[in-house]
């Protein structure tokens, strides 16, 4: 428990060497959530296949939701009628809602980016829209999310030092001007909402530092680091991550956006990343592929077909728990809906179980011995094939 | 409850005029039915976009599989080494399977039938089969269902009367043979299984009677009522299902295959049927259609977009208690699986929770009271549109 004024406290710092990793508590409006979390993405209102009263039976306490998308459906007209989008999809925990940044970035057909905001056109119709930073804010004020981001610009990887350059500052003059809509506005359903900032600077160590001192100097309630898992190699994230949160306030949440793997996961929240997201469980699972604690299976894979075990003996979820391998084939094979559910249920359970696990480890300073047991079985398979393949067997 | 070794008992027959309703008890080695009932149908080993655990929250007792279907997916061999269905899907509730008939006259590219079986080409890749009336008897026995269908033959609607009286009677030489073949083995998996007639005759009450004094000859364990709800007019369906259960033995189950909406139900229950199954309530789902007790809702519809309120107030699902038209019109225009999860539960629960209401009507003999009472409610707003549109407005 944490003072009911105090948004964010760090409850305990990993005494082991080179480690960053912290354990923190966030306290919003809805909910209280431990941090190192991860938070499932529901763009449309919705995480993909999953219902919102499975999302409690993990214990989820906040969501992802995704400006850009609803404002293009429902609308922003459905959404303030409904007061909201907790009381649109009947969820009571936390939602964080994303600028709409990277979706322009990734997929509008023409976004057009100046000083005032940005031009896009929907990647539903094609009509256009233009979006300055004011506007992102006023639009999550009638989302009501609990956590808003402001407007940032993602470049494409690579890019150049000197675009990146010009980008960074783009995006400090449009977050600040988020800052102070921000300020100047007030929250419509009752409970407060809390700002982000987004700091870019592609893969360019000095380009993030300036990035990241322009931006804390404003009081943001917390700050994420944007612009990364897109395309660069992992060893590279990892390292500007590492770079990234030595400048990155002690006392404030550090989210890494839309990352990762399990593996990318654990190798963040060692270098003092406390809040993730990622469509990679749901996604994955929708396209059969389903993440265990040895590793991830391929749910079309023929060698399963009679295989009768659960998926994974040791993270239990409906799904591991009560249906087989070859049933879930079966299901995909087969394109039942039921499949995607399944396998959705699984993969946001195995993702909240892993970061349940972090805390705890974080918590015992056995946060190394955790990471390097939790990897032993999870790379298992893919390393005994490599060596398998090495041996020539 | 009824003693062990009795499969069927009728608890109590109305005695309002002309009713021939009746409710009973199905008592198979892993559940008792409540009739009369409606048994969702899991065509490939899942009842589309319902988990398991939600049929139980429906009470579920017994839904439906498909011998066509598991035979081509996941195939006998998977099926054998699950130890049959229930296990394979996990679910510990009964199971009725049909014989395939039904889909090798709906779904086969080519069947043609002779005096020894069928000869079909999947409608998946084209391979052919060969079913003999043994061989259906064979499949069903690994598959492990409560409830067994015999081979029958499905003739397209209108057919002419000399073509369904040739019919009828391979019917009957196909489905002696099944009984036979039936009587000569033995359960695989230790829990008995049962054997239904399914009698034929199109829309001509004379060889209706025909093929069901046939039928009842030899000693079924339930008599099916195949081939309508394919093209006829209701009232049509509504004559022979009246006809023909004046024939039915009174001590055994009837069961109307592939048999259809709320209204349909409370019609065919009237007169004198125990067992339903149809592919509505989880099909409509799928393309927005909502069954609720005011009548059928387009999920889809511009006119529910700002609407807040539960699709159903009286009908209580997870659905209807939680989420709006709105929400639910959003999920659907969105494209999101959840949609389908969520109108595919209301419509099973509605069509479980009017089943039960059915039950207590009749067992109360108020079961016109009950009908009327219902329709008013549910052909309403069909009404209205129609008076409406009579009178100008």
């Amino acid at each position: 428990m944490i003072a009911k004024d105090i948004f964010f406290k760090v409850l305990s710092n990993s005494n082991e060497d080179g480690v960053k990793a912290r354990t923190g508590l966030l306290k919003t409006a809805h909910s209280e959530i431990e941090t190192p979390v991860f938070m499932p993405v529901g763009t449309l209102g919705t995480v993909k296949a999953i219902e919102q009263r499975e999302l409690h039976e993990f214990d989820t306490r906040i969501i992802l939701g995704n400006t850009y998308h609803l404002f293009l459906r429902p609308g922003i007209e459905v959404m303030e009628n409904a007061a909201g989008l907790h009381n649109f999809m009947n969820w009571n925990k936390s939602i964080l809602t994303d600028s709409g940044g990277f979706q322009f970035f990734s997929l509008s057909k023409l976004n057009k980016n100046s000083e005032d905001g940005v031009e896009f056109s929907s990647h539903l119709n094609g009509d256009k829209f233009f979006f300055t930073p004011e506007k992102v804010i006023d639009i999550q004020r009638i989302i009501g999310s609990d956590i808003m981001m402001p407007l940032d610009e993602c470049l494409p990887s690579p890019s150049e030092k000197k675009v990146v350059e010009k980008s960074i500052a783009l995006t400090y003059r449009w977050e600040k001007r988020c800052f102070e809509h921000y300020e100047n506005t007030k929250e419509k359903y009752g409970h407060s909402q809390k700002l982000f900032s987004i700091n870019q600077g592609s893969i360019f160590p000095d380009l993030r530092k300036r990035s990241i001192e322009g931006l804390t100097e404003i009081d943001f309630d917390g700050h994420a680091i944007g612009g990364l898992a897109v395309g660069e190699a992992n060893n590279i994230m990892y390292d500007i991550v590492d770079h990234s949160t030595d400048y990155l306030p002690k006392e404030k949440p550090r989210y890494l956006m839309g990352v990762g793997t399990p593996v990318d996961l654990l190798e963040c929240v060692e270098r003092g990343i406390d809040m993730f997201d990622c469509v990679m469980p749901t996604r994955n699972a929708r396209h059969g592929r389903l993440f265990t604690t040895t590793g991830e299976v391929n749910l079309k894979s023929s060698a399963i077909k009679n295989n009768f075990n659960s998926p994974d003996e040791e993270c239990k979820t409906y799904t591991s728990v009560n249906f087989s391998l070859a049933y879930l084939r079966h299901l995909f094979i087969s394109n039942e809906i039921l499949g995607f559910q399944l396998a959705s249920i699984h993969n946001i359970g195995f993702y909240l179980n892993l970061m349940k696990n972090i805390r705890e480890s974080i918590n015992e300073n056995k946060f190394k011995e955790f990471k390097q047991q939790f990897l032993n079985k999870y790379l298992k398979n893919k390393i005994d094939k490599k060596l398998n393949l090495q041996k020539g067997i």
